[in-house]
């Protein structure tokens, strides 16, 4: 019978890390970004403050991990062969998402990051934001090559044509987010993009 | 001969109270809205910081109110006749505003703030954005009763088409803030809202 083996400081590393990714998105739903603390982050992953400096910034470079991880287990955009209809389930889930408390806030946590911090917003950009739009975009270039969406269009404009008025009303509450404006969204976008 | 008046406390207070409102805008193109304080505020007004904090709750408060008064001085959207080119007027406007560092700098403070502060985001949006996107939906109703863009397209809708993709390029720094990507735009959301 093998000697019991020393506890593993790698292994007891991750445990630690993934304790406090999964207590940072816990309390972002609990108490929102502005009240969320370093402190509070450590008190609910049984870890001491320093072990969190250690490894990030500050509480936005925690948020972040945490979401990017989510982000890189995000399913590709279905195909169904129907581009009109594929883009209308993607626009209504992010209208859904946005119109979702916990969820809303974790994009306003995020969103205020961006414009407070140059270099974070790269990593925003580039980990959570980027796959997702890429997902679309990948999306249009298939509708694109089967006659569905006008040849000229640059898939990456049709992105912001379809999510930018999103945005655009979460962000300024000009109006309800509801499936019948999520529908109205993609019925003008399709307008515009249908060859 | 009058004997000459004592201080007019009223147009004392107007006084302090416009070179407050000046200072605050000086400073958010200096050194932009995460360093600005209340302190510099007072200081470059030459107030007692008492004075700010007996008017107003904080530094977006203050701020809210010296872009407030800017907006109510803006022009109506010209109406050339030619809906179209009035449209790509005022879209090519707001992406240079967009790419101009100072002003967006403006711009940033704002969302943080209205991300920030659900009491202050009502502000921002009434006092603010509402003026500016109004003057819009005005033209575009001009441009549906001269049969220019399609009667059954909700305006508000689609000024969130025309604007929304500026607002998301900007906030995610997907891509450049061009005169030609402002075009690009246009183009796109004119296909959409032709009859």
């Amino acid at each position: 019978m093998p000697a019991r083996s020393a506890p593993d400081p790698a292994r007891r590393n991750e445990r630690s890390r993934r304790a406090i990714l999964a207590a940072a998105l816990e309390l972002l739903g609990e108490t929102g970004y502005a009240d969320l603390t370093v402190e509070a982050i450590a008190a609910r992953a049984g870890v001491g403050k320093q072990t969190i400096y250690r490894w990030w910034a500050g509480k936005g470079a925690v948020i972040l991990d945490a979401l990017a991880e989510g982000a890189a287990d995000a399913p590709e955009l279905p195909d169904t062969g129907d581009v009109e209809a594929d883009l209308r389930a993607v626009v209504r889930a992010t209208v859904a998402e946005l119109a979702d408390p916990a969820l809303s806030a974790t994009t306003r946590a995020l969103t205020i990051e961006t414009l407070s911090d140059d270099a974070l917003a790269e990593q925003v950009r580039d980990r959570l934001l980027r796959p997702h739009l890429d997902t679309v975009v990948v999306r249009l270039r298939a509708g694109q090559d089967a006659g569905q969406i006008r040849a000229d269009v640059d898939p990456a404009q049709a992105v912001e044509l379809l999510f930018g008025p999103l945005y655009h009303r979460w962000l300024l509450r000009t109006g309800p987010l509801t499936e019948g404006y999520a529908d109205g969204v993609t019925d003008l976008a399709l307008a515009a993009l249908r060859p």
